[in-house]
């Protein structure tokens, strides 16, 4: 049975006695840091994710949307994001990429990050002296799915990256969890990329270091619950409490068939989903702009809005 | 364990062998309708529904988004709603109320309706000269819904109806199902008004002709299906195929504790919710206004909109 | 000619001699606070405005959207909307109105308020235990236009109110003004509530203390600036150059050509007016939130949200 | 003093009497179809626009939405398309290019309607058995705007067209006119291109044959009238009816004034903006669609959708 998830702590979760794998977990206020390296290939394939690091910041009362832990989980998402962008020399180029479907409301995370980046690399090129400081030149693009553009968004980006030459990508994308609970409380950021056939976009080409030639920092938040997981978790819970698990055979046929019937393509989603992705857009994009402007922030917002 | 569906036609799936119900079925090219009428208040309870005529249409291939279908749909749901305005006089007042919140977007099919709805009663108002031909006076409104107002719907739509003085109202909602299939492939109109309790929204009290003095026949539209439905229903299927129902206790207990767990306030959706909501408003709105203008429908639409 | 403006402050600007009108200007930081007593029915006529207080909030600066500056005018509005409830008792009951039409945007910033105040009505009605603290009860409508429902505001408004029973009604609109440049950087708050014919919506009947049976108070945003106030302050001003003003009919008909041919139902806006109307409705409801909670604020947002 | 436009059609009345200029106008039905063709560099220079062919569809009676009418203009459009498309092999590869900014109303046009256009080259791709009659490859992008993104839009054009060659671009995008009233019954098709400097967003390089390697197609319609264009106009009126045209240089300066003062950034807009842009994406993405697949038009968009 598939256990199909995009986090690497969930990943874990299902497989907490691998090889070659460390966890680290430390606790600011309300929120919950894990540190997961994957360092061999076995112990990669075997979570079905890429080698490297995964920092993810776990926050259940987030739910409730407070403006203050919406600002402290920003915060702390910007201090970590920023440790990935300490190898950069000062004026480097950096690409925001968000990916996903805009029209389609789990799945528009990225371009809803990607449009409130403030973006700079226009204004270094055409009007130089409008900064009297070193900054990053960012650009920020949504190159859109391949069901709505028939472009591969690997292809895409590989387009636009060779013309604007960056020196690090950030990829933003909506991921598959396991758990509702897990939908508007978690991010998850990792030095991998994107890997293939993941997000709700089914993203088929990975974006990394591979594929584009450039590091790939990837920020995702859990916005999906595929119905089938459900169903899936369900079975296997009442498999276990009851015995039923010794009659495995049965019990895979039983899951497929609830599945097909029912659930095909079906997304478990909260209610209020809409407002959901808009409060975390803000949150990855205001982290993402206090991380590459730092204390020129503010400066550079008014310099661009 | 709770069998929770807005569909009359559900309901009596569920119990098929109660008395005082007719049901009905009539083909009509790709399309289902099915009449139920609940005659004793008997079957009513036992239903969950009111007493009165419940007509359903539905159209699997709905699923494919086929221009000639949409039409074909509203054209079927424009005649059998006539049939309900048969007895308004010529020029009498009807009002279209939008349930649901426009902020959600599987519980905002009433205010897109509403706000597609041609709306004359102040031009009959003020300038009487406009139309040389018979028609309704219709208004529209889409009062929101209690959580984010702090009113009542039915308070609302009352104070309304009592300034108004509509001899008829068409209340259009979002609809609960037991069936991931059914959403965006069903209609379901009746002349009982909104049921306590029904639809996405919650609303607390009934809309119908003993709250509101006048008739209210509905439209409803299956957008929902809620999470907790699935997992109950994966959990009779277990129990039905492995003989686990006998130990009934047990079932229940496990069905809580999945829902509890993981799927509170979730619902199951498809991912393209956005743009089937629009279609289906389009659909409804569609049928509303060629069944209250007739052949004057392209006159009104001129000079309206 | 005609010299439309929704705000006090442009009406006297028009008229600085005339008699029965005080006024008092006070700086805060880049904000300046302009108070407009009307206090003679004749100043009222010739001002077109009603009798009443005029507070005017002017920050030019608002055109950059700096964060800091959305915070003071809201804090600001805030401060000097607590005035006017000051008479109010500790649980009494407020209604907001949120005006105009939800899908023209110049004209939504009503219904965008409206949609973002926390209503605590019905927490108060059906779980008076939630709150240890005495609070005001708080409903949120938007009624939507005549153009749209067939119903007048007014009798919208009315219906609910006898209904809901508020002790105070704060309507929130938006504005034309004479000056493109006060888009997005002029709040008016009055106790004179809603004129007839003011708004982009053109709201025929006014909602004020006569028409309602309760005090009204307007906070309104001046979002659109009408084309043919464009044109004809363009004629104004050649003609005051020129010394074209003595032909004063030669010039009216040039103005009635100019507008009739181009500029019929058009308005001046900014490009980005999407945006702005957007972050006007968060200073706006921040404000109105902030004055009717207070101290609660913050707690009131975590048990409603 | 600067008459800018971006129709051929008005830079054209602009300059009547210019040679190497050749124009054509023919009616069909509510529609009058006028073709110019810029045929020497010279003319080509007076008119601001590239030598080519420009066919502009005026139907005046658009403003009224009547459904027929939006019919007969898509197929009308769809026709003159299918000029261009002549030359092309069965299965030659077509990118659509919705140019402008998705978050600025009247600069959406292009990006709606690239999110409309049936795209079926990566069905082509991964599936080629999908489809059993020959048709275009059809991909379909929305690059956003230099000021969101911080790349030219003709370089992101420029990577994504290497990687994806296509055999010819159709680019479609908002353009501004001299007149309120064009706004919504004007479509402009040309093979000249984008030009630059052109459009709301303020293209800086233009998007043609010589800046891509590959024919460029353009669709535009005019969404926005400059405030500017207005003042001006009213002034150079004034100045005709009053004799005051002999002092030239005074105009100038009082156009200016009048301008800096108080419309720097506008632009002059139907209050029904929203719903205007949304009725032309249909009306453009179903001309495409139909030239595009012809009579497999439905049979593909079943496949697609």
């Amino acid at each position: 049975m598939s256990k199909f998830t995009d986090l690497a702590l969930e990943a874990r979760e299902l497989n907490p006695d691998i090889e070659g794998v460390t966890e680290r977990h430390e606790q600011y206020g309300d929120i919950t840091l894990t540190r997961i390296n994957i360092e061999s290939e076995q112990a990669a394939q075997k979570l079905d994710k890429l080698c490297g690091s995964y920092i993810t910041l776990d926050a259940p009362r987030l739910i409730d949307r407070p403006l203050d832990l919406f600002d402290s989980t920003s915060q702390k998402l910007a201090e970590e994001l920023n440790m990935f962008l300490k190898s950069l020399d000062a004026g480097a180029e950096v690409m925001v990429v968000g990916l996903g479907n805009r029209m389609i409301t789990p799945d528009s995370l990225g371009p809803r990050v990607a449009e409130r980046v403030y973006v700079t690399r226009h204004v270094k090129q055409y009007m130089p002296e409008a900064f009297d400081f070193p900054l990053y030149s960012v650009a920020s693009i949504a190159p859109g799915v391949l069901g709505s553009t028939g472009v591969e968004t690997l292809e895409a980006v590989k387009g636009i990256t060779e013309r604007v030459k960056p020196d690090l990508i950030i990829a933003i994308d909506s991921l598959a969890s396991r758990r509702a609970s897990r939908i508007s409380t978690t991010v998850q950021l990792s030095d991998t990329g994107i890997s293939p056939g993941s997000g709700v976009g089914n993203l088929r080409a990975g974006l990394n270091r591979e594929t584009l030639g450039v590091p790939v920092i990837a920020i995702g938040v859990p916005l999906v619950v595929y119905a089938s997981t459900i169903a899936r978790d369900t079975i296997s819970m009442i498999a276990e409490e009851t015995g039923l698990h010794k009659d495995e055979q049965k019990l895979i046929s039983l899951a497929e068939k609830v599945i097909d019937e029912k659930m095909d393509g079906m997304i478990v989603t909260p209610k209020d989903i809409d407002s959901i992705v808009e409060d975390m857009a803000g949150i990855i994009s205001h982290a993402v702009n206090m991380a590459l402007f730092g204390k020129h922030y503010e400066e550079v917002r008014m310099l661009i809005a």
